[in-house]
């Protein structure tokens, strides 16, 4: 039985051992810890938080509920609910996401008007998905794909190459994630241009760009951009954000990245342009339907690199996770619930 | 005519008409510009300096050779003569080079012990070169091979990936080109550090590295390398500098990058430690033998990325290359030889 002032967290996604071992650790004498492996999803890689395909047996989603029913804090939003989860977890006063864009998931949930505390994992994914934005241009910049071709047939075409130094950088979501981008395109010697609210030179220093343009202004950047890095949530701001008067708008042999939501871009015109040369390159690892359907052009376009929407894992990321966790556990248990965060907007909806 | 106050400047290697309109226009008072495109091999490229398959007919050599005599300057140095320069050049002073690795060549052309100036092209690689080792680097990290089998065969297989945060970044050739790849490493978060001759901190500090490693701690530093990169060039010092017991050092897993030279390098030591694993992946833009024989090994291996020696080449090159020229004209007609530069250091041969 947990005393009076013991609350009870539930850990409801995968998670490897060390980090529910740090976590059970950290306050075992406010904190009872719930972790059920057995009644979720198996750890396909470190940092799976798992498959969406796996569904309880009926005897085990009503002890899932049951334990549902007792959490006051929950680490990660459990998937799948057809409920609204204040429903399902009426002493629920605190979730810790696991990523960052999770508005439209707060919004199925039913808990966009609620004062439930959402903390996310927003900052932790910056790096990683920066390191895939990079990898992606300098890919098709450096021509890596005539290398391997000709290295097939030990071809020895010598050939003059492109550069980043002297390129511009356009990004979309002037986050965490769009300010670390912009960090390393400017380290690069690239120029780096954002879409932001606030129009004014101030705000282009405080995120680290050589210029910001208002929504007014888009297509304007666009046709500025030898790359275009999507790193915006979805929100009603952003859906359909991209359709085909952007895409003819984008200066001509542009790369394409969408790290972001499947759902800003119209996939039509995003295929037309990558069809027609005017995008000469996309990363995409985003989609509007996730897996891809096999169906999808973007599989066997020649041009186009498929990440399955894990640019942001790696290896290292529970870890980071579990540090934020622990932070946010340690404010919660002292009643400073004004130290927690990062905190989710439930109005912008990140 | 030339007056007595002219000079005759000979280009020798290919060169686009638009940086040969600005060395002619730059002090056209002072020089005679002697470009001869009809005895040189064509451009197969831009930043193409000449074909060596190219050979002229006995009646162009003579007319090459009567112009080599009067040359006072040469833009580049000849390539496949078979006579030491001075003596096919009587009147030269001075060669500006287009590249920075001429050590050999002027010890081929036997000019070690002369009084001829040597300006390179040191520095205007370092950037492009950089932009490989990083595309490289990244193609491995992010597993770009692997999302290029899964989307060939349309698998959405989640997986959690690697990064370059926290890894280690090893350097042989701090010159240049090294502190630019110390740099960028760093700006990504990974630690740097290089062989140099001056092992203290203070030498640490201004190759911009977290630690210099002296030739005897060479196997220390090969034992912490995350990633490789040879970006020094062929001098005595550095001829199979990595044999069999330096590739066995290496940490497991390390990713090479010689974009230095092919004679640093035991080819048979680097094949055994790509084929047992030890090396995970190498980007390889220079060879013993160039072009890299039909027979060798590295065009097959799965492991292995091959560059012909175009990492450094970059449309921009030849305007750089124009700009230091013009440069160094300019000093060389006033008389201010000393601040000509960056000048060959016949001794270090670099």
């Amino acid at each position: 039985m947990a005393g009076s002032d013991r609350i009870v967290v539930m850990v409801t996604s995968p998670l490897e051992p060390e980090h529910v071992e740090r976590m059970a650790g950290a306050y075992p004498d406010r904190v009872d810890l719930v972790f059920r492996p057995d009644l979720m999803p198996a750890l396909r890689y470190i940092g799976d938080h798992g498959d969406p395909a796996f569904r309880r047996t009926p005897e085990q989603e009503r002890e899932w509920h049951g334990l549902l029913r007792e959490a006051e804090v929950l680490f990660d939003f459990p998937q799948h609910e057809r409920f609204p989860l204040l429903d399902l977890a009426p002493k629920l006063r605190w979730v810790q996401t696991s990523s960052a864009g999770v508005g439209p998931l707060v919004h199925r949930l039913g808990l966009q008007d609620s004062d439930l505390i959402v903390t996310t994992a927003s900052g932790i994914h910056a790096q990683p998905l920066t390191e895939f934005v990079f990898a992606a241009l300098l890919f098709h910049t450096k021509k890596i794909a005539q290398l391997q071709r000709d290295q097939r047939v030990k071809a020895w075409n010598r050939f003059s190459g492109d550069e980043l130094a002297g390129k511009t950088m356009a990004i979309i979501g002037p986050g965490r994630i769009g300010r670390e981008i912009a960090r390393i395109a400017r380290a690069f010697g690239m120029r780096a241009v954002a879409l932001a609210r606030d129009a004014d030179p101030a705000r282009a220093e405080a995120l680290g760009v050589d210029r910001v343009y208002g929504r007014l202004n888009l297509l304007e950047m666009l046709a500025e951009a030898d790359c275009l890095v999507i790193c915006a949530p979805q929100t009603p701001e952003t859906v359909d954000l991209l359709g085909p008067d952007e895409m003819a708008a984008l200066k001509p042999g542009a790369v394409f990245v969408n790290i972001g939501r499947g759902t800003i871009v119209d996939d039509a015109a995003l295929e037309r342009g990558l069809r027609d040369g005017r995008i000469a390159f996309a990363a995409l690892d985003v989609f509007r339907e996730e897996p891809l359907p096999p169906d999808s052009p973007f599989w066997e376009l020649p041009n186009v690199l498929i990440n399955p929407h894990s640019a942001s894992t790696v290896d290292s990321e529970n870890a980071k996770l579990t540090d934020i966790f622990i932070r946010n556990l340690g404010h919660y248990l002292a009643g400073e619930l004004d130290q927690m965060g990062p905190l989710l907007d439930k109005k912008r909806m990140y």
